[in-house]
């Protein structure tokens, strides 16, 4: 099984290959046919305290109905294709205008059980990404997948909103259970409508901001929408969980590619996506840097502050490596080398060593707009030290004097209200905390077995 | 010699008696008639990063020059008091317009020294509390003095700007080197006056924000001013260092005092501020409950949410103790018990146990605004759990049933752009960062001795 | 419910006051009056492996029945009394030439529920310890009653076997189920009996030590006890616990006492046992010094090896304080502290800091032999240092200069195979482990969720 | 610089391939030609402390002065050679008995400057390993050759004395400076003669104990020897380091070859020692099981005892990987993954995870006589887990079923007081400390920078 917190870094992926269209011209098309992207707007009871203006979770408020649905699922997983089946054929027939989007080879396996077109990302149109055309983004599988989803999207600076389904144990990032799939869905779908804005949700006041004004007219007054708002509802709320945002550079600082070394160590289903101009990618749990299988203590100097002037070396790390993670990814692989859980609200950088040569490293946590630069120091003669993004692991290693380069990614516009950062995840509700603590706090007592109570010797 | 990164818990204070005020009517005066108070504007370059606008270091603005300097110094150290000396005779006779305060005590003891009237809070003026005169305070002494400061503070929630001197070794908190005194002074009492925006600085521009428009024309164009601008100066630089608020509850829900109880275990020359109303007190490090010398552990149950329909249950502690610390003193006790270091910036409460009976208890890092409960357990059996704020030890411990409710103190003004909390902390300056990492990174190296390399046997 | 590990901090004790003898003095006699104690050999498979000769567990050998049993049970819980009386009543019946001994208040609270002589330690002859009459030691509660026990016999150098029991949560320090206890009883009192050496026991070839020849002689061939003998048995194996052997010393090198001073901070049921000569006493799990509910950190210098001449200094702490521990109070509070699970047959010391002022301070681990010294250092001002000896606090603390003088104590006699010292703990059988790993794997993993994995959210 | 602590994973060697001897065959001869070894004896003052006969440090005594000296350096270091040059010419010119033995390929760069023959393993003699001929081992370099040279030897059961020295930094091993080579060198050639038995050591006592009869009569009384006693001397002091005996087997328990496959990443000097019937070999540092850059955590199941019968499961590791240490490693990899620091003298063994993924897994220390498993688990998915010995990885990895078996060395001879096991290292001497815990305190302090005081901001 997936574990859940860590699946980053197990989550194998078979049957790369592209497939060839021809034969299946009319069943699988190319996204490049979608109509364009609907994007939502965020709208936050912003929260003066401290010097942040945390923002607690957020009211999702579609302008129009959702279209464009990519589906993501675990691989290899019989129950889950079998969900995935059921899933599909039930939002295809209850909002029929939806379009359904999968990846190459899963829409290679399954588009004969169809009888309307799916769409892909085809060879064809490999130049047009998921961000210009997916509306809403939905998993099926474990954190594992999510983490796969999200990385779908490391070149998009808007990340379409993420529903989350699980088939058996709940993972860490909040998904929701799969026998929920139909209320969930419809709840998302519906979110900020004009009806669903009646229900009395403390985040729906129009006032408190939000990305322009409500533009309520581009919803249907249609029966069929009208039928499936049975009961009072209310916006789906949303945690926008950070991202880092990363760029490689040379020795004399001119910018490595992310794309094609990028890869999963053994195969890998999906490329990178379409990244032409080389620019920064994003990671919603971590960058590692890594001795690998080298025998030698990976040599880090680690800055802070922006180069060339305003940078400030922090120190020197000998270590088997070093992590940069998200409070995201405060409960993967951080979190086994020692570092603090930070809740994912918490806007920040956690710097954790792994297995220093220093009895007095410890974790330390800096303001998520702390630009932090990784060199590859000169001590380590010679070796490679390897990099790996969510887990995936760059092919090429670097070499002395090369630099890894993060910041946390800015998700609000300056200037504004509005939000344009971040993976906006859709938080499981039900619970009686209307501010959402409840996924993260279950998840610390539930999956993490945080302070496990000594007991009965069972 | 006074550790200076966990000093709140060894400042130890002598001579507490009021002193009678009979004979020196004159010379030693009450705060009551010195001038209303000047409330300076912060103004910062607020970036709205990640959910959060971290607003990085802000300018000092000085509306009208400051003239009430409250005086507070390290005790029974005669360097100190010589320093305090020369310090006080060159701001009287440098800045004639300016009044100098003191603690009662030390009024006592040095007013003979002087030619003129000092200020301090009278037996017949307790209910004037310093947050209402003090227009800066300045320090001389270590962490444990600043930390003192800010404890004549505890009740108000507008902290004027503290300059902070060390004789020896400087402190994790930044203060500035006892020899710098004359232009340090300098720089703060002119920041904000006009020739000092005149200076190309990155935080200075007004459209940043600020309290409202600058009002030069408060500033005399003395020559006496004018002939300390020997050259260009900027606006000082402060980091609004964020508090706890705290407050202490019965298990009815009551408010219990936190005067008198509140005093330091040996003696306290200064009760804790006026506090008529018995509101939240504010700390600037931490807030401690401890088995103190009960050799049961204490049993505790920690809630995050707004009582009484917004809580949940995060987990119950079995531990020595437990700590929650703002990000300033995520270097004072917390580190001693494992926990993270956090950059001062970053909006968080840290909850940290103190040896807990459990293998998996991590640290965890919050969201500030995060309202978190500690309920005293009936499991405790009627033992008292000890209560400590910023080191000092309320007398009365707490019993079963009772709470410390703790949040993050708001520093901004809701709606606007203004500050109205936290420590106004000014900058040492002089490093090569503008954004001022210098002290803090600093500090890490220089100080903590962070990831101290191993090295040759010496 | 007492937590089974760390149970030497909370046991509390009631009603400690002597009783009068007057009118009851038929029922409760003096040990003095109980014929002298029988001491059991102890017979290892002796292993030289490393440096060491580690003993692995040991088998048992009574020269003749037990005779004095001492029993001591859990305060202030009614199923413990009511086991404690079954159990009584078929030791007595089955076991006729057995003598019921308890501690005074114990006695006290019960004898009217025997028609036979019970023993205490009476006012009158509080110059017989319990080690020069008792045989075998049981203990009722868990493992804080076992520590209480162990502390009865905190001045003998040679201690009776200790057969635990518990009645629901099974404790780390290994106690049998009650259930279990006729047979378990019968297991322990036929250990050596000739018969019982038939059985194929890897630990009961006489060739392989023990304490001189074995005295079949002494054992009755009475037919109450062959009926016992149902079926074959084997020798009780015994887990030989280490102690620390303590003294304290002023500042000139003079001892300081012990007794009276060490007492239980709320009410304690019997004194620490009769010490004339004030030597050394023994700790099952640790010594601790701590700053108590003092705020200033504890300065302590650790030094090692013999005083004067071949004493080291180790380092000086800067703590809340610090603890030497047993591998068996490795479990205890060293692990809260964050200092490693050493396996009891480990013949070490572990130096663990509480809370340290410092990011470097790492738990040691030194051979049992080592000699440690603690001395409080003159930087704690006057302030005195808590020192408490498994869980029981000295009521006078140490003042600058003092010393606390530890060494792991002897358990062999030097130049022969002969044990003399350590808690010879009765290990739980049924196990598949003949080497006794059980209970100790066993509570790793049961009791200490060690490892726990993560996993569904329940 | 190496880094003493951690060397042994940054040895690196260059130049392996074996060179012919034709042209040279009167210069380099074989090891084969050599007389054959001196066993020393070594003798202790055995304490019966706790269930260990710790034996502090030993005394050397040579029955007759040693001959065959092999001589380990550190590669493609200019003052290394120099000092190896000087060293090995003072050595011969002094004591002409003796025969100077090299590595292969030193053997080769060298030999040109000598004027007589030196030896080594040649390419004809390959089934003559090291421990049959060599008398002394002595290092130039740091901890790092200290460790190669003890690889040499990693298949004996019998191990010659080492003498280190180091150029510059001392490490954590006990390296001598190497100015004192002269006088060093002398103490270990004489330490046992007649003459150093007079000196009035603690430790030469012949009732002690130690291997037989001191055998005087081998040593000769030549004024060339007695010449080199100008003064008083006595017996060098040993520490005797445990290792760790390793075997790896197949799911279906034969045993896997340890050679060829074991070989350093880059290159190696040196194959592994014959090891013609494929035995355990010996770890002086570490075994260590690491996903090495498979991005997967390994699986690893770790059981104690002796299988089949008496071996139970302690839990399953999940975890970047997983080390299993002697006391002389705790303070190389085990303490980066947050081991203890065990002393030398403590007989155990270490359980560290590296990154495990589980918030309740604390490092274990167990007797060193503890047969410890590690099984690759089949959850590990037909990943190889690599499988490295004091740094150098074994070119195949494990496979799921896989064992590698570890137990402590055994150091003494059953029955006797006699030594077969361990290395014997040889203690720097001249501090205050007669049990030669200088060096130990020395490096903890000095090198590993423990506990170091929080201080000046430099």
């Amino acid at each position: 099984m997936t574990p859940a917190w860590r699946c980053s870094r197990i989550a194998s992926r078979h049957g790369t290959r592209w497939f060839t269209t021809s034969a299946r011209r009319r069943e699988i098309r190319s996204i490049a046919e979608l109509p364009p992207r609907i994007y939502p707007g965020f709208r936050g009871r912003i929260v003066y305290a401290q010097e942040t203006s945390n923002h607690d979770l957020l009211a999702l408020h579609w302008p129009a109905p959702p279209r464009n649905i990519l589906f993501v699922r675990k691989d290899d997983d019989a129950p889950v294709q079998n969900a995935l089946n059921e899933y599909t054929r039930h939002v295809k027939s209850t909002y029929p205008d939806t379009n359904l989007v999968f990846e190459p080879d899963v829409a290679k396996q399954i588009h004969e059980a169809f009888d309307f077109p799916i769409y892909t990302v085809t060879e064809d149109d490999t130049h047009v990404p998921y961000h210009e055309k997916v509306d809403l983004t939905t998993t099926l599988g474990g954190d594992g997948t999510i983490l796969h989803a999200a990385s779908l999207f490391a070149t998009a600076t808007s990340v379409p909103p993420v529903l989350s389904f699980s088939m058996g144990t709940l993972g860490f990032l909040g998904e929701w259970k799969f026998p929920d799939y139909k209320r969930a869905f419809r709840d998302v779908y519906v979110s900020g409508h004009p009806s669903s804005l009646h229900a009395t949700h403390p985040l729906s006041t129009p006032t408190d901001g939000g990305s322009g004004p409500a533009t309520t007219s581009a919803w249907p007054s249609s029966p069929s929408l009208r039928g499936k708002s049975m009961g009072p509802t209310r916006a789906s709320r949303i945690l926008m969980r950070n991202r880092l945002r990363i760029g490689i550079f040379s020795p004399t600082g001119a910018r490595l590619p992310h794309e094609p070394p990028f890869a999963h160590p053994s195969q890998i289903r999906t490329p990178i996506p379409n990244n032409p101009n080389n620019e920064d990618i994003f990671a919603l749990n971590e960058v590692l840097l890594h001795r690998g299988a080298n025998p030698h203590l990976a040599h880090l100097t680690i800055l802070i502050g922006t180069p060339p002037h305003h940078q400030r070396t922090l120190t020197t790390a000998i270590a088997d490596g070093f992590l940069i993670s998200t409070p995201t990814g405060s409960t993967a692989y951080s979190l086994s080398s020692g570092g603090s859980i930070v809740h994912p609200l918490v806007s920040s950088l956690l710097l954790t060593p792994i297995c220093p040569r220093s009895l007095s490293f410890r974790p330390l946590v800096l303001p998520s707009n702390t630009p932090v630069t990784l060199r590859i120091e000169a001590a380590n003669r010679g070796k490679e030290i390897e990099v790996s993004v969510d887990g995936v692991r760059r092919k090429q290693g670097l070499r002395a004097g090369m630099e890894v380069r993060v910041v946390g990614e800015e998700v609000r516009v300056p200037g504004t209200r509005d939000w344009r950062g971040g993976v906006p995840s859709i938080v499981r509700s039900g619970g009686v905390m209307a501010e959402g603590e409840d996924h993260w706090v279950g998840g610390l007592n539930g999956l993490l077995k945080f302070n496990y109570p000594f007991g009965e010797e069972g």
